[in-house]
């Protein structure tokens, strides 16, 4: 097996290979969208019943709406429209025909062009607010909390498995309120669930704020972000969720009869988190061999590789792994014995390592006889023999230390990747020399952040929570008095 | 609440009707795509659930593969394509702009029509294969057993809640095998996987068998298919499973390197089931009242309903209540308590008797004082008391036995339902005052198959597995030898 591109040599190229090499995902004969392979599903099902189990405790439902947007309701909400306009897969006809001059061949029927064109969803307010509107009459119809798995669509022009694909999978949440205190306290309780599922279940720390005017989500009146850090010092927005007014409500002209009889505008949120967030997972805890993953997130979390010559050492080897296995299964661990003569150790040692599996069990004859095995894991490589006995016991605490250690890994990568800079001078020389997240004061005004991003691809990511206090000084570029402090970088 | 069009009044408006009212559907703003409401989703959900895990129990995968098919990969199989042609939605711009005529309208940028238009897939096994390509090229190789959940479109012209509609969700399996055997094995294992899901866990009787030539998916060389029995007399194709031959291995190419050295082409199948299942769902166990879930698939299985005038009385009752309820859900029944005071008991068992709860529970002071609580089951309506201490186990029994009766009940309707015809006029008089399923020798010519749906528009559903004998006698309407016995019917 060739050995991947390292970090340091070509970060960009070792990203793509490991997507590829670990059987994550690749791309496919449709420009700019992706296949994802079993492995890559198997990871992303597993994130996907996890945040699926938080939006139900927090009182949602999933449902279903058409993939298709008639242009004249996409239209309707002007901002959002312009927003999504430009990156739109159209369908114009509904039938093809064989080709008079081709034959075997087909072409579109001309004499099926539709009335109206169809836009494949690149996000789902405008076909969901013109379908609430027939849900809502009265305060009593309210909250309506939905949530949607689904494929949208966004012709990007330059893609990358995973972070930017033409197609995507993500799922959608929709809500509809009687007063904007509720909508807002909705959308930042599910920035808090993204939150809380990406650091504890993903192991990727992250900064929750609210996105500037230009970077706001087209339609919102406030996007709330969460935003990680990669290894290579970008920024990468992992989730975001957007308190959306009554913009689509009166787009969509839907209304309801308040408790005191008034007919008034519904408030909406929506939010969303996609297929994005595996290239944020590999981006945080990977290394030069290949994937790293949590525990929690990993279809298999111990891998055992027996070291046997004779078939009589296999099946020795066997019984003494099948006790703490059955163990470790009760415990709820995914365990896979590869007794697979085909490869030798040191293959599956290193396919192992590429596929990011937590912890491997090395178990040979000696061991047997010294009554231990060896136990590596994956994100450390740190190895050690543990008796026996003891296997079932220690591997489940080494997963649960694994699940932690990668989480604070990348939290001190990330705190020690904040750099507080005061003037532009300095602003660019730790951009370049050091990347990561600058927390610099703006002056609030679009003009700035345009110009720094112009001069230097850094964009804000956010104005943290943390910060959203009025704030002394000087805009680090315009030297204007300041707004707010807000953190910048390059991202993804 | 308006009661629903009775069944004998007008069979397919009843149908309509319980599908919106039941929260389960409805039309969208889309031409023939719906929405799923979230009642109607919960169910999906958990026959989802259900077909997961057996798919994955019986070896494959999930994995994501795009939604749209290049024009070029799409014709590959011309067959296939010739089959799915005239139904296809096709992507031939990929941006909007702004129109210079109309101020906030928008219109299909002409600068961005695509070189080669993209077929939204229809079903997936092009776009698959060309893919598959690339991941064979040894025996070792082989099986590839993956599934994938995803939405699929046909511009279908008359369309209907569930049973046809132009967009769909649906899974479909895609593997690859070494042999013609392995192939043929595959697929009649997941006929049966189909028709165990659907009989033990939908309730619903089916019969297994195999299309004929004129019925087959396009591009198959064989399809085995599932087929259940609506109310009134209608067959429904529940689900296909099929053998591809080497069909899209030729149209792609794709040749391993077999244990012998060879080079030979691959072996294929496909195979799925869709949303279209909860239209047979409906259609099998529903009556006037509304809809009728069988214990297995019903999102909320007993409801209760206090019965009370004060406070007080309410609290008592919760008290109760909240005994047997802990004790339901530890045997993992999912209860709902019903206590909102804005809607009267009458309305309530209504209400779910429409939604198809399959235990409904009512208690009020008099039955404290007697120390019971009427329990109604959804499919035969009767109502009976069961003292305190007995509901949780009661209740349980009860949960398994309306599973049980549903199925006996349909079966019962089915077999009753298949009439042996030996005359083209006893098959018209059946046809048109029974209905059901005819069962009668068939010629085995695609023309007798053609004049019969001519003249009664009913088609060959199945050569069922039972009757796959050799056979004497003549065809029921051609007199010339027959060559198998057959089931036609009338199908949605």
């Amino acid at each position: 097996m060739a050995k991947l591109t390292t970090r340091t040599e070509d970060y960009s190229k070792w990203y793509n290979e490991l997507v590829v090499k670990a059987n994550l995902a690749e791309n496919s004969k449709v420009r700019g969208s992706m296949v994802i392979k079993p492995y890559g599903y198997a990871i992303w099902e597993k994130l996907q019943a996890e945040l699926d189990k938080r939006f139900k405790e927090t009182g949602h439902q999933n449902a279903y709406f058409p993939l298709f947007v008639p242009k004249s309701l996409f239209e309707a909400e002007e901002k959002n429209a312009e927003g999504f306009a430009k990156e739109c897969a159209v369908v114009t006809h509904y039938r093809l025909k064989n080709d008079p001059d081709n034959k075997g061949k087909l072409i579109v029927d001309p004499d099926a062009k539709l009335e109206e064109e169809l836009i494949v969803r690149p996000t789902s307010e405008a076909i969901i607010w013109s379908t609430y509107k027939n849900w809502i009459q009265s305060y009593r119809d309210l909250p309506i909390l939905i949530n949607q798995w689904a494929n949208v669509v966004r012709w990007e022009m330059r893609t990358r498995l995973f972070l930017r694909t033409a197609e995507f999978l993500w799922q959608e949440g929709h809500t509809a309120h009687e007063t904007k205190q509720e909508a807002i306290a909705e959308a930042q309780q599910m920035q808090d669930v993204y939150a809380d599922v990406v650091e504890n279940f993903m192991a990727i720390p992250v900064v929750k704020g609210r996105k500037s005017d230009s970077e706001r989500f087209a339609g919102a009146d406030d996007t709330y972000t969460i935003e990680a850090l990669m290894q290579d010092g970008k920024a990468l927005q992992a989730g975001t969720s957007h308190f959306l007014g009554q913009n689509f409500a009166k787009a969509f002209d839907v209304k309801f009869t308040s408790k005191e009889g008034k007919q008034e505008y519904v408030w909406a949120t929506s939010w969303g988190v996609s297929t994005r967030l595996m290239g944020a997972l590999i981006m945080t805890h990977s290394d030069d061999l290949g994937l790293v993953l949590p525990p929690k997130l990993a279809p298999i979390q111990v891998v055992v590789v027996p070291i046997y010559k004779t078939d009589e050492q296999l099946e020795e080897i066997r019984k003494v792994v099948d006790t703490f296995s059955s163990e470790l299964k009760a415990k709820g661990v995914s365990i896979k014995f590869d007794d697979d003569s085909q490869t030798k150790p040191g293959w599956k040692f290193a396919e192992y390592e590429l596929k990011g599996v937590p912890v491997r069990v090395a178990i040979g004859p000696k061991d047997l006889e010294k009554g231990h095995v060896e136990v590596a894991r994956r994100d450390t490589l740190e190895k050690q023999f543990i008796t026996l006995d003891n296997v079932a016991v220690e591997i489940e605490k080494l997963l649960e230390d694994i699940q932690i250690n990668l989480f604070e890994r990348a939290k001190n990568f990330r705190d020690n990747h904040i750099t507080e800079v005061s003037t532009f001078e300095e602003f660019k020389t730790v951009l370049e020399e050091k990347g990561g997240f600058l927390s610099a004061l703006w002056d609030g005004t679009e003009e700035t952040e345009e110009a720094i991003k112009d001069a230097t691809k850094a964009t804000i990511r956010c104005i943290p929570q943390a910060f959203e206090i009025p704030t002394e000084g000087v805009d680090v570029f315009s030297g204007k008095p300041a707004k707010y402090r807000v953190l910048y970088a390059k991202a993804y």
